[in-house]
Formats: structure tokens, C-alpha cells, sequence
């Protein structure tokens, strides 16, 4: 099974942030792939478990906390690690692709490490500014996508040319 | 979807080890649980992921290392933590009951963390000092079963437990 | 510097753990090696640190919080890592010589973690069957030490084979 | 004890990087400050505990392997994390305040979390670029050095400021 990883801010998200995670989460379950994100009831997960759910899609959530009160109830399957922001790492390692909706402190920690880790990491919703600074980071595996469809065919070229290695 | 923890020995596990852990894999998907373990291609895990997916069921991986290299092809979903050994505590964390089968080292450090959570820890296939030590440790929360199929009775006892409070 | 890990209960800790981790400490630090402990301002990580101040030791506390709140005054460098009990694997992986002072379900998944990572392990103040329990799992890394006197001893064998190799 | 974190790249640090980081080590050590970095042999970690010691400073080293086996010898105290880059949240919350020597991915990442966890930070021998965007992700809490002696000065304001709440 294929995971895609969707990262963004959680109580920062702005509307626009919750209404494209919502498309993402549709089309990624849509296409057969398993949605993993970090997993709370609030901004980007919340909205991307959602719209995964509503294609009836797979969800997976990797909590900081050390049980699941503040979960996403659109999350079917949580990962519990207690481990506060250090579960970012788990979230970029265990996504084939990660896209990065919106902007925020904590989505940079990720996408910063997703470039570390070797992950193709896309840019979804963002500004020209978050966009030069991530491209100007890694060049070859930063992609900005115009939109979610866009979004959803970077991740398919990306699984293809990872499986011709 | 209800997560069931199955955790033992790796390399060390024994033949009955690995039997039991493929019969306990089976007749956890069977019921229609998911199935968790530390997701590498040996041992316990291996033979538990490999039982749960005869059964056509669900099965989670929490990989203590930072790629899929050693695996078990029987995961479905890899869970890539790069924690080493600290990846125990998500293992019990994340499980609504922990069935450890067989003894180990490993195994003993998870059935502690798993009491420390306030988990359901149930021993399978283990030698009589070993459940007096951990019943010894905490009473209330260790069972021990005497076949797979007792196992399993007592996660539907703890679930439903759970399910009063 | 070499640092010698002290693991045992914290709020379970009873009147003769804290006394002989007290003891403990101070004649860690006496020695001249640096003491880590799990930092919080309960039981057995509390009074070691104690100990170890009034001989003027140079005392660690690997907390599992996100913050000092919990912190022992005698802690002169905190590492805060916000794992909850996923820091037990550090607590034994940075030291030369783990002692166990005490019994307790932590403190058993720590003699365990220390047993897997190959770092010898000193048991003090601890029942027949506790001791008999970690050197059935493992003979050679495992040592029972009747005092603090004994324990220390120990250790200077420990870090003379260590430096043998 | 006060703790001053110094961050920065790796194998991919400039001569100039390392200069810089030798200096700031040797400051923050003669000012009476620990020294916290990732520990590794290389780069700005290592260049930073070699000043620290030239001016008789103690340093602390987070290593992100399971063993010492990559760790500066520069380093007193080592903290053996075995946690990949999940150790950079640890690096962060350790330090009472945070310096960025240089620019890099895996530095990305670390002043991210530090914003994050309310950590001030400084940033040290970086672009106009990198600065501008994490001064937009957080105005407040994130400083520009234009010397090592600026570093330290705006070090000394903020552990005054904290003291004052």
C-alpha cells in the first residue's frame, strides 16, 4: 500500500488551507493511496482525513500525544508515539510522497525534513516566498503544484520513477 | 478499527514461538482486528503478520529503523520510525490490547511500558516465572492465556471492558 | 567523563530506595563520574541526584517532559526531550554502566533496554526473584550487588574490561 | 547551569561556518555557559565544542546514532539518543536559547521546532533570504547576529528577560 503524507498547519490553517486539504484527502483516497497525516482534530489533518473519509479512503494518524483525545474522528487507524513535535520525523519517513498544504512553523520542521530524508516533498497553497525558500533548499526533490490535481500527477510521476529504480 | 499488539522475540523467537504468533495473527484478522507489530521480517512479528494476512486481515508494521529494508512482506502499512529500541513505547501505545508471545528481552521491556500505559498486557506461550514475574508486577492489568483462542477471548473481554468505561 | 546511569522507581520508590540511591550518588560522584538520571524531583532519580550534589558531583536528568516544570533541584543539566517513556532508551544508551536501585515496572523496562543495548547492568536493593528474573534473561551483563560499596566496585570493573577492548 | 545550543550543517558547512562556530563556542564557554550541539564530528557541531574546550568550556553532544562512534572528541558529555533527526526536537528544547550558525536542511528543521517550542533564536553567518523568511515565520522570537559578539549579547538579553518573568 502506497502512503501519502499531508502535512500543514493545525490551528493556524486558514479556510483556504482546510478547503484544498479536503480536495487532497478526496483525491489521494480516490486514487487508492492511504492518507497519513499527524493526526489531531484541528486545520490540515483534520480536513484531509475528512475528505479522504468521504471517498472512502484509508486514514492513518500519528499522534504526539500519549492517547487519543484530540483525534481527528475521521482518523481510522492511530498511531499513539507520545512523542510531542519529535513525530514529525515519523510522519516524512513513513510517506512515499509528502505534500506540504499551507504554511506554518511546523510544516517547515517537516518539509525540511523530508528533504533530509530523501522524500519528494510538494508544495500546495503556498506562497512565492515559502516556495523560493524550499525550491532554493533542494531544487531536485521541492516541487510546487498550481493546484490539487497537479498536486495528485507530481505524486504519481514521483511513485513511478521511484518504482524504475 | 481496534488495534491488537502483538509483540515477542525476533531472531530469537522458537519454532512454537512462531507457530503460536501465525495462529494468534490469523484469529486476530479473523475477528476483524488489526493486527500491530514491530513489523521486521523475523521472529514473532514476521510470523504473526504472515498468519493475519492468510486471514485476509490489516496489518500495521512500527519499523524501529529509517527505511523498509528488513520489512516483513506480510506488513501492510510501515509505520518508519528511525527511534530503535524507543519504538517499543509506540508499539504498546498504540495497541488497545498487547499479547506478548514467547520471551525475550525486547518483549520483557514492552510488556513493562505496555503496564506503565495502562495496557492489557496478555502472555502467551511463556514459562511460568515469567508470569509470575509480570503478574507479580501488576496484578490487575497481566493475564496469562494458555492457548491462542484463550487469548483471544480475553481481548474481547478487555475491549468490551474498555468499551463500559 | 564517564556517566553511570541511576534507574529505579520515582514516586513508587520506598523509604530504603531513596536512601540507598542517596548513598548511591554520592559516592558516584566521590568516584568521579558524572551521574545521569531521569531527572525528576521524585524517589529514586531525586535522591541519587541528591546524593550526588553533596559530594559535588556534576549530576544529568533526562526528562520526559517538554519542559523543567517536574525537574529535580539537583539536576545540573536537564535534557528535555519530550518522549515520555520512549527516553528510557536514552537514559541507558548514554551510560557507560546502568545500576537498577529498586524495583518497579519502569525500571524494568530500563533493565531490559539496557540488557538489549549490551551496557552492563548493576542490581541493588532489589528481591531474590527480581534478580533471579534479569540474570535468567541474561548471565553475563547482569550483576546482583549486596551495597552501594559492592555496586561500586562493580562498575570499576566494568569500565576496566570496557577499556580493555 | 545555563545551556546555549549551537546548530548547524554537517558535512555541508563552509570554512567560513566553521570559523564562526569556533568563535561563538569559545565565547559561550568563556562566558560561562554549557555548550549543546548535535555532537557529531563534523561541521558546525564539532567546530563549536573545539572552541568551547579551547577556552575550557563543558560541552554537551546529542548524538543521533546508538553508539559514540561519529562523536566529536571534543565533546565531555554524550547523549546517546539512537533517534535519527527526532533528536533535533531534543537539541531545541534543551537549550535555553538557540544559535543557527550557517544554513542548511537538517538547521531548517531545528529553528523550525525551536520557534515552535518558544525557544528564542539567532541567527548567525546565513543569507538575507533564509533570514527574512524566518523572521516572517515568527517576528518575535527570531534574531539576526551580524558577529559572534552580537550573538552573545543578544544570548545575555534574552536569559535576562526569561529571568524577569
Amino acid at each position: 500500500m502506497q502512503i501519502i503524507g499531508v502535512m500543514g498547519p493545525g490551528e493556524q490553517a486558514t479556510v483556504s488551507d482546510q478547503q484544498v486539504a479536503y480536495d487532497l484527502g478526496y483525491q489521494i483516497a480516490q486514487t487508492g493511496w492511504v492518507l497519513l497525516t499527524g493526526g489531531r482534530n484541528t486545520g490540515v489533518m483534520d480536513a484531509a482525513s475528512r475528505g479522504a473519509k468521504a471517498a472512502g479512503g484509508l486514514t492513518i494518524g500519528i499522534l504526539p500525544t500519549h492517547d487519543r483525545r484530540n483525534m481527528s474522528d475521521a482518523v481510522d487507524l492511530a498511531i499513539v508515539t507520545d512523542l510531542g513535535n519529535a513525530r514529525n520525523n515519523i510522519n516524512v519517513l513513513s510517506s512515499d510522497v509528502v505534500i506540504a498544504c499551507g504554511m506554518g512553523v511546523g510544516t517547515t520542521s517537516e518539509i525540511a525534513l523530508a528533504i533530509k530524508a530523501g522524500k519528494p516533498v510538494i508544495l500546495l497553497n503556498t506562497s512565492l516566498e515559502f516556495q523560493q525558500f524550499f525550491r532554493h533548499l533542494s531544487h531536485q526533490s521541492v516541487f510546487v503544484a498550481e493546484s490539487v490535481t497537479a498536486a495528485i500527477s507530481i505524486v504519481q510521476q514521483q511513485l513511478n520513477s521511484d518504482w524504475q529504480k
